[in-house]
């Protein structure tokens, strides 16, 4: 006898079935206990089997619960003001000048009570589970400093233990360097004081830096890698947004669990990420917020199989953004993704990208029974529709309305 | 004694005070009287006033209730599959030949029921209105043949009267012709028989066309203009989308509300609107999900002081839009309109291209009660996320959360 039995749907379990990655099973049954997925099939051969409680759907899609696998969820204040005087024609300088960019957000954060973080970021994470997450990877980087990014990592920890949607934290320890601080001074006390007390707390479960050239080197970035893996931490990189650093070859060297922005990689790159199954995250709201033409390499990817994320990036400066649905339109709008690679991009890929592929991202026997429910008549119109919120968000095999 | 008295509150009542264009009252309060607003000022200018119920807002930001100017919000399927097409490389032809275009959603719209198209519609609308619209114009358009308008124009009507929102509905009599129709005889049918019933009925309080190289003529427009102008139907016009077909001047020949799209709109054009008081409609969703990039001379517009509005264009092809506020993000990031200009678009210059800005638009005395309630920090803030929502929306002094 099982908790519950999920009818009247077409399930996509994206676990491919012959040659549709999106292993759609059409008037399909879930059944759920224990808040995992006991079994998923079609309707007909679940016959006979029973539930303390039968939810049909009503002829709607099931997805995975969507996973958005990198957030910078957790900040204060807004970057409103830069991004108006930006579509004036602001310059970068006027912009830092006039205290913007993310100095400012570093400043406002500093500024904010952790009771005015928590509800800020709790409000933000709100949107996202509205719009299906039940697995969001959410990176400190805000504070800059080893005692502002503990606080940050003790937020996402209370957000995380209060909220109904599993959290991935990651500690961004290498982001933007304080103004006037010595570079080796601030990547040392980041690497040997830092990530150590984070590893010994238990406060993130991979590390992640910012390698490009107006941030930190590649060497920076390999001197963070070499110190998270003698701490049993997974690595991922922000790399080749603004210029090619060769960082996506560099994290694969680290088998990085993911090498996120890539606009411009090379081919080396993606061969070598390939190589290490480091999962590309695309993130097209940053690309469309910053009026960007240079697109990833998509047919790189595809060409040597590396598996495509996409992520919302929810951050302030370039990609506030709160509807999850809308990474898969604008993937498929701003980078010619299919709509099946875009799906998959923040479901059975994007849990890959956080090290969570046993647990979400498919559904099938034994994966957590994180679902979202869709009323739309094709898997096409989640790649198609902006801005579509799902009907029913189930975390845990529990309907879990947002407030 | 009043109804409601809203407080603690920052009002952006869009009436201009001194220089600033959104008319912003720190530390407001707002009464209402039988779902009209009866004062708006500072709090402490309200002192001593008396209402049956106060609604403390805890800071909250209000505006008018959106005014979505422009939607084609009731038609049949998707365009999903073709959307999908699109991205994969496919051409105009591929897809006419794949049975695209605006000829299957006539396809799609004739096959489904009333019932069908009431619930489908219904949805979108509700998203609209969970997205703070209050005020919302729907286009007939998929009908194509007489008989099919009207029956759109009552589903329309049908959902005008169901629903807490005000709906401006529109005769679109000339949107694309029919495959192997001749043109001389279908417009005709459209502006002697259509029209004349349409407007015997009271299905619509102005009229529209397409006007483009695609699709109809200036010379046609102009036939259905002059029969519009004969019933006493005020006109509006699809105009320089694709091209320059000189719609605008045209439309501002016959003092259209507005005209609409103008990607490719000349200075004569938008001089011409200025003199006419028409509106400029820009669809930022269309451009972006087409990926154009001739964008409308905004400047131009700002000249020669064309009142600029802004709307979602939700329709099945090209802007297939859930969410109103993302419509003032895209006219921020793609157009580079201001968030004053922005907010002023989807409010009290949508109202005028209703031909509504006695009733709408603004928070002032005498206008309805409509209004949206933000949790932001200051009003720039709607044109910087992607997919805000109103944290409450009130409609005609009560409020009215949407399904
Ligand atoms: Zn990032
Ligand atoms: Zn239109």
């Amino acid at each position: 006898m099982w908790d519950r039995l999920i009818t009247d749907c077409h399930v996509l379990t994206m676990e491919p079935i012959g040659d549709d990655p999106l292993g759609l099973i059409r008037n399909a049954a879930i059944g759920i206990h224990e808040g995992r997925v006991v079994r998923v099939g079609r309707r007909t051969d679940l016959a006979g089997t029973r539930a303390a409680e039968v939810v049909p759907l009503g002829g709607a899609f099931v997805t995975p619960g969507l996973v958005d696998c990198h957030t910078h969820l957790v900040f204060g204040g807004t970057r409103a003001t830069e991004h108006a005087m930006r579509r004036a024609g602001a310059s970068y300088e006027d912009i830092a000048s006039a205290g913007g960019g993310i100095a400012s957000t570093v400043a406002a954060t500093a500024a904010a009570s952790v009771t005015e973080l928590l509800e800020q970021s709790r409000a933000r994470l709100h949107a996202l589970m509205r719009g299906g997450v039940t697995t969001v990877e959410i990176k400190s980087g805000y504070g800059i400093d080893p005692a502002s990014e503990l606080r940050l990592l003790n937020v996402i920890r209370t957000l995380a233990r209060s909220e109904p949607v599993r959290v991935a934290p990651t500690l961004l320890a290498l982001h933007a360097l304080p103004k006037g601080a010595d570079r080796a001074a601030y990547v040392e006390r980041m690497v040997e004081d830092l990530l150590p007390t984070v590893a010994r707390l238990g406060l993130a479960t991979s590390v992640d830096a910012f390698c490009e050239g107006i941030a930190f080197t590649p060497q920076e970035t390999e001197r963070l890698f070499e110190a998270a893996s003698a701490h049993g931490l997974p690595v991922r990189l922000h790399a080749e947004q603004l210029s090619n650093s060769h960082g996506a070859a560099l994290a694969a060297r680290h088998r990085a669990l993911s090498a996120d922005h890539l606009e411009h990689l090379d081919e080396a790159g993606a061969a070598a990420m390939a190589a290490s199954g480091t999962v590309a995250v695309l993130l097209p709201g940053a690309f469309y917020t910053l009026g960007e033409t240079k697109r990833p390499p998509v047919d790189l990817l595809r060409k040597h199989g590396v598996p495509i994320a996409v992520a919302s990036d929810c951050n302030p400066g370039t990609s506030p953004s709160l509807v999850p649905q809308l990474a898969m339109n604008m993937a498929c709008n701003l980078f010619d993704l299919t709509p099946e690679e875009a799906i998959a991009g923040m479901t059975v890929n994007a849990a890959a990208a956080l090290g969570l592929a046993h647990e979400v991202g498919t559904i099938a026997p034994g994966k957590a029974a994180d679902l979202a429910v869709w009323r739309i008549a094709q898997p096409a119109e989640l790649g198609y529709w902006m801005g579509l919120q799902p009907e029913r968000r189930i975390f845990g095999g529990q309907d879990s309305p947002t407030p």
